[in-house]
């Protein structure tokens, strides 16, 4: 257990030593939320909506801006965002265990894999033949990695990854348990109204530092590759078709789908559920809300959106019925006024 | 195989005695829909789209509401709902396997953890330091169970099911493949636009008598612990961010994501593909049709809806373009009556 | 490596005879896009979206319509549709391995399951009882197949793939990994507000020659079974819920969801993130945009919508904001042109 005094975590943080100062050997020993600290323990206060339990908090520190120092009734730090001191707190409170070479005997290692110790490979995981596997990384049970797979430094497979043949993964990229990559895109041409399978034989190329939240899926690409840039953060049950590029540090929310061949841009966001189209083309710093469809090029940084917003359903439903006949509605509104 | 007289599955269905009396001794051994049924089986009608089904069925008995008897050309048991009978019936036909226990030799089950006989633990399981499994569950082939987790009497995991350190799980709790709990949550801090990385430490309380289905995923809580209630029906592919709450007996249909620290409250029914945003509130009682983007907070019950409906493409582009400029539009016309 | 003439690959992808002639003993062995291809290299050319890179091709040959020869620097062959002609082109220089009979020793198969050798059966599989599989199959690694299910000939699992009891599928079938087939459908009575199961006893009936996409899900029914037509092709985390009836042909696109007892037709195209609710039927050649929600009965071929276009956020607000009153609004309108 990692334990820190406030000076230390003032320095972590990139805050302001506390207010009132410390006891001397007072310890941080664990984070925690307003509500549920206790002594030993920091939290952080970074919205109004939790005002109430900030002053109410028993935390021993609070993380928090310079202006809200006074509603604290324990030692404050006061940095400019405290969200962000509170991830540096964070990792430094709970870093990762350190990696011990180990190959669990249950699992299915080809001989001419590559695994630069330490590596960790735990039960039920299947290694293929000319895998490349860089030190520090954890494959946790049941990954399957294909043949001739390349997965940098410091990387985690937390369980039952799959990579497919011609994957290439950087350093320092997290797989939550049931991530796919490497699958054939959904692509197939027709013939008397058939579908016939396009073989894929393109690859998917990971950056460095991406998460992978658990169950996405992303697809090789047909001919090329899939391309997903450095610090990427993919949420849970994301969809990402074949020949996707997204851009470095781009962040895609839960059960959202990129078609095929889209190209997202860096510094994007596409919300929960949100859907970028077949070839669409999103600018450096599109951010996509929740739910909405991006359906064409975006050549400028913004928010933008579609859909509707909620409403009570007998209300809804007479609005549905007017859009239904919205244009046909307006000609003739548009009609009667210049009768 | 479980066999029934009629008099017993009236019982069990809280129906009347069946019209005609039945043979004294007919036997049911299993249930059929109308239109599959033949001698022994029964069945039940409980919507008018199937009447032509119900008037040429071959089922020994049916389950129907009183008004409907008459349609019913073989011996009908009445009760006031028909499907809930049927799912009484049911119950009783086809118990669950009675769950002896057994723990495969190729699971790997550490020392520590405590199994309340009679559990059964499948091939390829791995069960980590300090497990708590109650009499009565069973773990299907290749699940993974993190340090310290902790699971009720009579849980279900059908196969491939991780639940990560930090998961606590009630009595009764049935799991299809694919579900992951305890995932980190989807949560970054932004540090010259890239992401930061909050460790996330809470975990994932769920309540008794859950069901979650297939490919569904639960992620941990930042700090604090997502908690789902008791009776809370999840289906598959549904994906719950961190710190959610969800009420009891509530029911989250197919594909629909709940954003970060939302709150549902009790009896609620979220349709499949419906969103929930972050940190909306819904009341108790609160119903998102299909596809419905709850993106704002909803204090009293009933039904919200979003979003338009199906329209011929021809006719749906006309009116999304109108759409785009509506402000635009209503004001003009509103200028234009005023002139 | 299969190595083709050119006159070989005419032959295959259905096209003209290179012009300019080719040299004659040039050989294709690989295929790659028009930008990276190369030597010994077959590209195909579908879309004036890659005119330029077309112009600056380097491949060996390029397949494409007759009316763009002109803008081809290297050998090409023309035919009518260059998608399907490369379609072909790919699977004949890419054909799948041959299976060869192994059942993996850490697989775990119940005697009475009966393999028609060749099948190949990796580490971790768990085969039940009376599992039928045809031969050419493939089960790769950690494949849960439940009693009683059969498999056709040539179909392949890729990994991870469980099908539980009641499962039957044709020949031919690819799925990829984490699809869930035969899980029980999201089906409750009430009960005192309470959700109580409907224990599902239907099957899942999968046609020949369909392809399943990571992640996927298909429920059993509840009495009848679910059924898949021939020829289906099912994308990524695709939800297919219970009783749900599928024709031949059809294609089912990423994060599309079909609710419970649709019946969709033949030769059908549903886009990626769209919805069909629960007992709507969809006749043949439907095509459902992406991220519509097919809320009604259609019963003509053709392409449907909903929803709105994405526009910038600030503009979306306003309209919304319009939307939501939209009935108001115009029954206002309205009664102002009358005044």
């Amino acid at each position: 257990m990692v334990s820190l005094t406030l000076g230390q975590i003032a320095e972590i943080a990139n805050a302001r030593i506390p207010d009132p100062p410390p006891v001397p050997d007072l310890c941080i020993d664990h984070a925690a939320s307003l509500s549920a600290a206790g002594p030993g323990s920091i939290s952080f206060y970074s919205h109004a909506r939790h005002r109430a339990e900030l002053q109410r908090t028993r935390a021993s520190a609070v993380l928090l801006r310079e202006s809200d120092r006074d509603h604290c009734p324990v030692p404050s730090l006061s940095c400019e965002d405290p969200y962000l001191g509170m991830a540096r707190v964070l990792q430094a409170l709970y870093p990762p265990p350190e990696v011990t070479h180990a190959i669990h005997p249950g699992a299915v290692v080809d001989d001419s894999a590559q695994l630069e110790a330490p590596v960790r490979v735990d039960f039920g995981c299947v290694v293929g033949a000319n895998v490349r596997i860089g030190a520090g990384s954890v494959l946790g049970p049941h990954c399957v990695i294909g043949e001739g797979v390349t997965l940098g430094e410091g990387c985690v497979l937390h369980a039952r990854v799959a990579l497919h043949e011609g994957v290439r993964v950087g350093d320092r990229v997290e797989f939550w348990p049931g991530v796919v990559v490497g699958s054939d895109g959904f692509g197939y041409a027709q013939e008397d109204r058939r579908w016939v399978k396009l073989t894929h034989r393109g690859g998917v190329r990971i950056g460095d530092d991406c998460e992978i939240g658990a169950n996405s899926t992303i697809d090789r690409g047909m001919l090329d590759d899939t391309v997903i840039g450095c610090g990427v953060k993919i949420d849970n049950q994301v969809q990402i078709a074949h020949n996707v590029q997204i851009g470095d540090h781009s962040a895609i929310a839960g059960n959202a789908g990129i078609a095929g061949s889209a190209r997202i841009g860096r510094y994007c966001q596409i919300g929960g559920a949100a859907g970028v189209q077949g070839h669409v083309e999103l600018a450096d710093g599109v951010i996509i809300t929740g739910m909405s469809k991006a359906n064409q090029t975006l050549i400028r940084a913004g928010a933008y959106s579609s859909g509707t917003s909620i409403q009570e359903n007998a209300d809804w439903l007479r609005n549905v019925a007017r859009f239904k006949q919205l244009d046909r509605i307006i000609r003739a509104l548009k009609e009667g006024d210049k009768s």
